[in-house]
């Protein structure tokens, strides 16, 4: 988490570095003045919210917070812990029947695994339990959508409004030519705002609407593991099977070891098997 | 509902300020002058009409009215209290059987969820009731679609236009350059249609397409939740079940209070197996 | 059918007169003639044709034709009456049998429904009947689509000659500057071809092609309910589940009158089972 | 195939003729030659290898070649015949058992058609032929997407080395302005890398590889009929259904006649039943 | 797999020596100094790379690198190869039980056919074996997509750092207009972003992410094949139609031979059956 925390301000504050060596390597320190103009700020950051407002509603705008917040939480869940945790459960649901795993819901710190033991403990069929704990995935799925979905138009509206205001400056600059002396600086001004448009977008939101992108599909990828075992756990699955289904899902690094415990397993079973 | 009636226009107002302002702050208000020009205005919004007539047929433009009314109109729908009240009739459709339920009617204002029981209560097999309520959500979506397809398509052919525009405007300004100092001038006009159709789809008519369709999958939400719902309770589900399954629905927040309560009611509930 | 065939001529001339307007409003009726370049149209239109040429084999040219004609003839079903029809079938089918629906075939005009009926009739299972009538919309759909295509392409490569036109317009002008006058009108006519583009997209191909998908669209969709018609009828439904299932594809308005003659017939029908 | 073969070069001869008669029109013949610059060649066309080189993998770029003739080969296979064929075959199936069809294979030239008789007559069951004959399918769609793919990306690829070009020569003509009298023709010949890459994309590569990929769906239409009526036959399904579930492929003219001979067949049939 | 090392240097030199060559033909070798600015290419890829650090956590970050290196191993699998394999197997599990196959896993390498035989010698049925053979899949398409999304978005991003910088360029050029004969090289310096951005995203980013996505694709087909033979050989599938229903898979040079083999068994087959 600290470390997401640490990536994204690292990478706004590098982007701004760069834009600013490139001006004062050309320039020196007095260019950069000329890249402020309170006036083009305005425009663009004021346009933007005027598009944010009529695009959402007041519900959705509060939820962004939130969301970005809750996005920003790491997610901490290690795969090869939660595989070794269904297993574990899984072969205790075995030897000592369904209900024994009430004891083991103190240990379990995370909500949907609880609440996927309980429901099984409580004896309600699979079916059941899979559509509740899907729908609880689509919900999640919906609401980070709804809080992502601001940052992501604005990542479409900044630009177009940085567009805008370049257009408002040509217009002022061509419509009173007084002093052919100004016609460069105020076409500067003029292009302040698509410069700003674009830097919004590319160095903030649209990267950020990615990374929070793909943080829920993570989170999501998680939940459906844990879904797999909580069914695999219910239907009184065999342990070593569903650890196999379950570490399909893992990467070749992660099976490695796994994969060197399972081949011993292997051969000890089917030495009892023979 | 009138949250939103306010952000719409608030959002529309606020842009024009930005716009304003940026004008102002450049050139005083004897500047705003040259941003008027009744051609340009002209060529934007009736070339956009003319586009829209040949898009669309009478009976889609005579529906646009009437669904962008519908759809500005709140759903009030709270969804706690939706799984309160399926909640509820379950329990007295379990006790006193599903005909009791007619009683109810009358208390429930929403004519989708009237719709749902009433077909209960008429022994209307679960798959039909279904296929029914279903339809009618495809049919709201297609509806909805149909009036919100005109705004979206404004927002493509505002720019159009405006490029349009401002190709005649280069035209006739390079066509004829007797006098080199109305070039300045000239051009000014040329880009000022560029500058409305940016503006028209950028603060108007793609935001208030988004609104319109995060309205529209909003609205489905609900009523997918009330199919589940009238479902629930035909087939006879236990209440307790049928709101663990609605309440999956819910946001954290929403159901922290839920839970409370329904942790005690499992503890309850428990107790009582016991 | 006569209300679009007048919306599209009526947009299309309106498109004209707007940027007449422009032009002439500036400039007075003698700027209207730079707007006129002979080489400039071949140019668009023939590299248009030759792109079209490439992109199509000669059959879906030929095609072209008729399914623009097909599109424009109004789909002069009227939805209530469409299932006041099925209702009525319905009844008779379950009074008198399926072959009695025979007789009805007289005053049948849809040959979509015809067949239909004429496929229950003679006994043929729904599974069969619903894969033949399906497979007829897939065909239709492909066909439009086919059509319709051409018109979609247009709308992508007129823009693209003209923007190859100014490319060719602006090489000429630049690679001879013998005459620094003739810049301006060079440019002009250099512009032109983009114009053309332009306006040829966004005032006849897209709006057309637009058109031509939403006709589709609805025609699939009342052949859908055609479908449903007459499965229901073949399986023997409840002539009033039927309605219900029907209706529940009308818009709220549509619905309006049939709700109030459902209520009434409920109530009747309740009274009668009780 | 030979209707192909002719439409494609007469859609890239037009194209040309159509730049060169606006060339022509505006400058004389000597203006033709200030098109021709071999470095500007050499940049697109050699930049869009070198990209297509890093996109590919050797085996896909040798594909192209075969699907590229392979996809010029006239699909010539009539669909009333198909039916026809697939009738004829349902009809002997029926009276002389399926093996009887091993005869026909001799008259039957398309290898999908002789593959699905034979496995038929070979009696292995119709899930397991559907999956093979739908594994043909897939495996065609996959060979032919991979080699329209590199057409596609060419149409991508040649107006982004078209833009490089023009950058290139931008810079090169601003950074050594030593002569204002040549920034004309200087930046004429940076503009014509932009002009190639255009001209590339809309009249050779888009087009191709959009006949490419019609070419292939109507290819997958045809054989998924073939499909249909190979399970027809095997399933011992009533040739007159068999004909009217493969005829409602058919576009409405095609049907007509067939409508009519069918028509009476119903009548007869009909009678027979009476 | 050393083939495509190759192609890939190839390919961005070959683009290098396009650019040089277009670059020197008009300028001769000192005009290449030009193109060449330190500070413009801090900007292009240092603000890339902040971009990319907002975009994606530290763990993604770290992937690309391994599967870059995964994805540049060519996949050697022969498909004919393959598919003989299997035959052999399916064979060899019919005369000798399913548990011989445990002899034949010694010469076989593929990690996945491996398990695949491992999990049917196991006794572990079909619907399971398909699971987890299938979370397989689906995890390496994640993990390959994982990686290449850096690549990907680099393509997008790229481009949008060279606008930056051609903004920060033009601003600070127009806003210092003290020399005009520095005009001229400023607006040099000024594009070279635009030109690198441009030159990456289309002959280093899109390219290459352009064939890991296909690499991922064709091994994901072989996989598919694989899982296919697996489960016919445990269903003990007859192992002539095993052979069809994979070599459907083929194009059809590769089934040439198969053809004529396949024939003659069919010739032989039917011989017997007779």
């Amino acid at each position: 988490m600290r470390k997401r925390d640490l990536l994204t301000p690292i990478g706004i504050t590098l982007g701004f570095i760069m834009i600013m060596l490139a001006i004062v390597s050309a320039d020196g320190t007095e260019g950069a003045a000329s890249f402020f103009d309170i006036a083009s700020i305005f425009i663009v950051i004021g346009g933007l919210i005027a598009s944010l407002l009529i695009n959402f509603k007041m519900d959705q705008i509060k939820l962004t917070n939130k969301v970005l917040k809750e996005a920003f939480r790491q997610n901490d869940q290690r795969l090869p812990e939660l595989i070794e945790l269904f297993v574990r459960l899984s072969e205790r649901a075995r030897r000592e029947g369904l209900l024994s795993l009430e004891d083991e819901l103190d240990h379990i710190d995370d909500p949907f695994i609880r609440k996927g033991i309980l429901l099984s403990v409580d004896g309600i069929e699979p079916e059941v339990i899979q559509d509740i704990m899907n729908a609880e995935i689509t919900a999640l799925e919906e609401r980070h959508y709804r809080g992502r979905e601001i940052i992501e138009k604005s990542g479409e509206y900044a630009p177009a409004w940085g567009m805008i205001g370049t257009l408002v400056g040509l217009v002022l600059m061509l419509s009173s030519l007084q002093d052919p002396a100004s016609l460069g600086p105020n076409m500067a001004v003029a292009l302040l705002t698509t410069l700003y448009g674009t830097v919004l977008a590319n160095l903030v939101f649209i990267p950020m609407a990615n990374k929070l992108e793909n943080k829920t599909e993570e989170e999501i990828f998680v939940k459906q593991i844990i879904i797999e075992g909580v069914i695999g756990i219910q239907s009184g699955q065999n342990p070593r099977i569903l650890e196999e289904k379950l570490s399909a899902f893992l990467s070749n690094e992660m099976k490695a070891k796994q994969a060197a415990e399972e081949q011993t397993a292997f051969s000890g079973e089917k030495a009892n098997e023979a």
